[in-house]
């Protein structure tokens, strides 16, 4: 049988953190490609109290089917997740849980965009965002930021374009707050401008926040969804307890939820229910209040770790974001160099990385890479960073022969 | 914020099943609506300590993002299962894990299916199939069953008549064995007639098999994909373990589950990585050959019990399926009542039930109803027949006034 496929997946490609994902079994290889947590911050013991104590007090139910939109008492602890972290305020009619964050990506862009529609998003921005845009057909227009994050007057530049041609957005999709891939986090004005282009234009903002709670240094700056109710919010339990229970979620109007709803019950009827409870349970028991502070103590070292591999080993001409929080930064070498086609030479020297076209909607970011500094161990920092900058250094030489 | 919605979700109602599950709350209504697997049968004993021996042995990797395609260790368990249940001759790479198998069946509606394109279904069918086609805006063709299933001389005449409109389906959808809603098992005759079909037309089959192990008399008869390995074939561990953890799986050829592959990376980027390692460890310990006879036991003699109360209590001009296995039977009533109509009246009344033509894509099942006979009680499925009856009985009075 010769499958004939449908043109939506046209444009995928499979996902290169994905990919990676296989060599990370590599014992010898050092990656920086993943964008994986540090098993160290995962509440072993505390999940596995739960766990038997979901089993014991609600077996029969966690076992069972439950509600699409998800289990009331999980969503009652969202509400308050939002309101304590992030001073949100919402109700349990807008929130949806969700198989990870991305499947709140999936949906958001299966319900709001028809095949070639327009929407927003950063230049870079998160690979797992493409593909779910990609899968639903969406015309990314993405716009590039500063230290500052978005350039919102080239977002409005942008739609005041869009709107002429008849082309207007669907939504304008940002991760204000370390952001994936660069670490950049959005200024206070540059929000406050975002939303009001969002009323001005009735375009819908969807902010993206797995990061939120990973604050290393300096202030906290109010989430888009704590300045403007109709923000559409996405949230993650895979930063701040695990990402293999694949527990997100999505707060946003209710009439948005319950067209969310409809969807996900063609998707997978609802998100395990056994993850719900135990999710549910972590936050009752206020055991993601213990957990934060333990990560962020670990990451802050393992960033401050890669910072210095960084200025010890890497080339001069290169530069990189310094993120205040978050799981990345961004490395951005000499202009001749293509970190796609390098990759195989560095995976073959024993350090991998995700290249910066993977994240650009644009296929502006040739000469960019992202590198994850929370997964690794310090010594494999230093090691790998080095490693990667005798691969660069190569390369320049063979551009610049001496 | 005016959401403007995308044109995908047009034809999508809000599932019945999913709305009657907050009547299953309800302690006085008795639902023979929801298909849900007893909670008797959830092996919770033998779950709990498989949990605890994978946060022991395995917990920062089961704690972990995952592949997309599925843990290796759970795949070659999934094809050591196929092919000791099923016959079924496989290979890892051509088994991807789903989010149970209702993202199997959106899955391979995405892939295959432009907005428009014709498919061939049963008539009736299962409804969470509905819903997962029409969000990816498949045209069905449902094709009328008999006491050996679908009727396959049908199935070939609509092919012939769609490609001759230029209009080919994309797939053939059956769920051969205790079919849900109507409790049908397909002849041998006609499976090899439909793989015939299939071969001939190079339209490809999709076998959906969730109750193929719940067989409470007769004999078993191959399943499809044992007698052609082209076929795409759906599992789940829903009704062999539990549906809280949401495990299914997707067998077929390479080149299928690459594409699908893909897919799932925008999906949800793989599914919990815990739920696979406690299936993996189910299957591994064989303890599936514990819980199937357990189940079928008790399945058995609800089914018995509910024939025997349909027998006791139903009117006159009532008919009902005789399934061998699964978990439904289909009863039909006087051509004159709306079972869509009656389901408010029966619900007051105490009982719920699923109406046929939230199964129908012909809605061509008006005086139709699905009742599940693994949940309930035994003295429930008594009392909730007794009430039905009684609801039906009130609506022919008035239709057949004295």
């Amino acid at each position: 049988m010769e499958f004939k496929f449908s043109d939506n997946l046209k444009n995928m490609k499979p996902s290169e953190i994905r990919e990676l994902l296989k060599y990370a079994t590599n014992k010898n290889l050092i990656s920086f490609g993943g964008g994986m947590p540090n098993p160290e911050t995962f509440p072993m013991a505390d999940l596995k109290t739960i766990m038997d104590d979901v089993m014991d007090q609600y077996g029969s139910i966690a076992l069972q089917y439950g509600n699409t939109g998800g289990l009331n008492e999980l969503r009652t602890e969202i509400v308050r997740l939002v309101r304590e972290t992030e001073n949100i305020k919402s109700s349990e009619s807008q929130v949806l849980v969700t198989a990870g964050s991305q499947q709140g990506l999936y949906e958001l862009s299966k319900i709001l965009v028809n095949p070639g529609d327009s929407i927003i998003t950063e230049e870079p921005t998160y690979v797992g965002a493409i593909s779910a845009f990609d899968a639903n057909e969406a015309d990314m227009h993405s716009i590039p930021m500063d230290e500052n994050g978005l350039k919102t007057e080239l977002v409005e530049a942008e739609i005041k374009k869009l709107i002429s041609k008849g082309k207007k957005p669907k939504f304008i999709y940002t991760i204000p707050t370390f952001q994936n891939p660069t670490g950049v986090t959005m200024s206070l004005d540059r929000r406050r401008h975002l939303i009001e282009i969002s009323q001005k234009y009735q375009v819908p903002l969807v902010e993206d926040n797995p990061y939120g709670e990973l604050r290393y240094d300096g202030e906290r700056i109010p989430a888009l969804k704590s300045l403007d109710p109709e923000v559409i919010y996405l949230g993650t339990f895979s930063k701040i307890m695990c990402p293999g229970l694949r527990m997100g979620f999505t707060v946003a109007p209710e009439s948005f939820i319950s067209r969310v709803n409809l969807l996900k019950q063609a998707l997978d009827l609802s998100s395990s229910t056994f993850s719900q409870f135990v999710a549910w349970q972590y936050l009752a028991r206020d055991e993601v209040k213990k957990q934060i502070p333990k990560t962020i103590k670990l990451y802050r070292r393992k960033r401050d770790t890669m910072f210095k591999a960084l200025e010890q080993y890497f080339p001069d001409g290169s530069s990189w974001s310094k993120p205040l929080g978050g799981m990345f930064l961004w490395a951005t070498v000499d202009s001749r160099i293509n970190t796609t086609d390098m990759l195989q030479d560095a995976i073959q020297d024993g350090v991998a990385y995700v290249s910066g076209n993977a994240f650009s909607p644009a296929r502006a970011q040739a000469n960019s890479m992202r590198l994850n500094f929370t997964f690794s161990e310090d010594e494999q920092i230093y090691e790998g960073i080095k490693r990667l900058a005798s691969v660069l250094e190569k390369k320049m030489s063979v551009l610049q022969p001496q």
